[in-house]
């Protein structure tokens, strides 16, 4: 989308990222907003207050110029690219769990005052267009027989029956809803694996020009989704030597892991600070505690919903991923997808009935070949 | 709140309502920001737009005085008196559900385009002082033990109990999660029975400086919640001439007639207008009756959830109601307000099982002594 620089000296290398006037992979018919570049800067100064260990150094923004200088994870590798070539990372999942806690808690109403609140709310609300883009490309323009679509071979009859199925449409229309009106916290708003760099021991968390104060299933959603869209995809980049069985155990593993270190996480946060929210002299430990439990199940609905539909998205929107493109046989490659779509399916329709992350797992498990 | 001026002349009268930088009835030591009249002429104005013949007539504004001039309704009755006199209006319940869908539709996502809607919600986010005042004196402050709470004589002991309810309280700190996180429509935030005024034949809806974009279910809950209030204070205004029955048998009607009106004129408005939320290479006409229909059940179960909230802070809280406080008997008083506590109670602990108005009136009913 932006122009991304490496700039290397004999002491050091960093990053410059630009915002350009246009998707770059599409070129200057779609025009972008330079201004996300601004929503950028703002959420990853959140990040680095609240999380530091977890998004990249921010070292210069200049604004006139719509420039970002941050620090080179040279050493980091994107975790999706890893995933296609069967690395995984032993912290990853815990290290997301701990990140979406502290960034979403500390956004949220149980820890903003409410003038706070409602102006962080304001100041991004002006990443609308980002917003749009998304609302359309995720819960609208896969469903319908738009240009840019592209659908793998041998898949044209499911995508059909999907584009005809009413209650899957009208389950990613009452997504879209939750993502245009639920406040809760300042999401990332694109947080896919391939805006995480991972390496062995430390996991940061980049590109999010796409933030604005939206439902916070919206980035567990897109997190897990996208696991899950990593461990289908394995068979298909099996070799002799590595049937990808562990790499793909290890997204399902990675993907529980995720929700219950956020879990986790967020009931520690919320017990740990006094706020505006609970008043002391109304609400006792026990309400507290009942009342982040109860969020926290309409968080993980919000993310088992959100996680269909972007699984869904990735494979007949207008964006597909590398989990499934680089697979050169295509019959293989249509056949996982079919997976991930008939999963992805269940998870957007049956959203409300699952109970767990386990039972998401067994859809999954379920829906395979 | 605010000082406010008949002017008279031998052609005409105006209405002149000035916003003083303090609540008028408690004074100085309550500061509160001028700044609301702002809002309110904002609000009045969507109102005037979208549902002209239910807004009084805008007349001036000036804002460096904090001063708005408005129609003289000198021939109208706020409803709430009216009620306390066992007076009713014919007209009044199918107005305000066509106010309400009028009013909520055209601010809600399925009519506004993403930018327009974030730049409304962005444009009352200044309001905050205002929504932070509710939080407090509707979700919190009714069930501590505040210096400005006020309970009669004799209810001290459910009063007690329902401060020391943990499955009341969580309730009441759900729904203070929704108020402030759910930024469905711009609501008129303070919509009771004293912000409404009627004849036989018109209705008037004023004293909007609460709006801000939050959820359509606290319009809604607010108003049948006082409609509730009202039918439940009759007995204690019973003469020998008038038992009250009829008034308040009509104040329930009223809420269920509120209900119905709301809900269709907001199923037609979405079936009328085209949007950019229904993309029609998407979403069939069906698929949008689905999706309306999903979220009117849910600002359903919002409404019944805040009416209970709205109820009992009128009884156990820091602003009172004429409906209660004009009944001279102090047991009597206390026994009805007694009914409206258990009546409440129930709505907001069981909102997500109260399936129809006609249930919650059933509830009403069956806590009465």
């Amino acid at each position: 989308m932006n122009a991304v620089y490496r700039l290397e000296g004999p002491a050091a290398s960093i990053i410059v990222k630009q915002a350009l006037p246009y998707i770059r992979v599409i070129g200057e018919s779609w025009p972008f907003p330079v201004s996300r570049i601004a929503f950028e800067a703002r959420a990853l100064g959140h990040h680095r207050r609240v999380a530091p260990q977890f998004a990249p150094e921010l070292l210069h923004y200049d604004e006139s110029l719509g420039l970002l200088v941050m620090e080179d994870l040279r050493h980091f590798r994107v975790a999706r690219h890893a995933f296609v070539e069967g690395r995984t990372f032993p912290h990853l999942a815990r290290h997301m769990g701990e990140f979406l806690a502290r960034a979403l808690y500390f956004t949220s109403d149980f820890y903003l005052t409410t003038p706070d609140k409602k102006a962080l709310a304001a100041d991004f609300a002006g990443n609308s267009h980002l917003c749009q883009t998304t609302e359309d490309v995720v819960f609208t323009g896969p469903y319908g027989d738009r240009v840019l679509n592209r659908v793998t071979p041998g898949n044209e009859a499911i995508v059909a029956e999907l584009r005809d199925d009413g209650d899957l449409k009208q389950a990613a229309a009452a997504m879209k809803l939750l993502f245009r009106s639920k406040a809760e916290a300042l999401i990332h708003g694109d947080l896919h694996t391939g805006s995480i760099m991972a390496t062995e021991d430390e996991t940061r968390v980049i590109d999010s020009e796409w933030a604005f104060h939206g439902p916070m299933g919206f980035d567990l959603g897109a997190l897990i989704g996208n696991l899950f869209l990593a461990a289908i995809s394995q068979p298909g980049h099996a070799t002799a030597l590595d049937d990808r069985t562990e790499t793909a155990s290890w997204a399902l593993r990675a993907a529980a892991d995720v929700w219950a270190h956020f879990s986790d996480g967020f009931q520690h946060l919320a017990s740990d600070h006094e706020s505006e929210f609970f008043a002391s002299d109304v609400f006792s430990r026990i309400d507290r505690q009942a009342v982040i439990a109860r969020h926290l199940d309409s968080v993980f609905t919000d993310m088992i919903g959100f996680a269909g539909a972007k699984m869904i998205r990735r494979i007949i929107g207008i964006s597909h991923v590398e989990d499934f493109e680089t697979i050169v046989d295509i019959p293989t490659r249509a056949r996982l997808e079919r997976h991930a779509l008939r999963t992805a399916r269940r998870l957007l329709i049956e959203r409300q009935n699952v109970s767990s992350i386990q039972k998401a797992i067994e859809i999954l498990q379920m829906e395979a070949d």
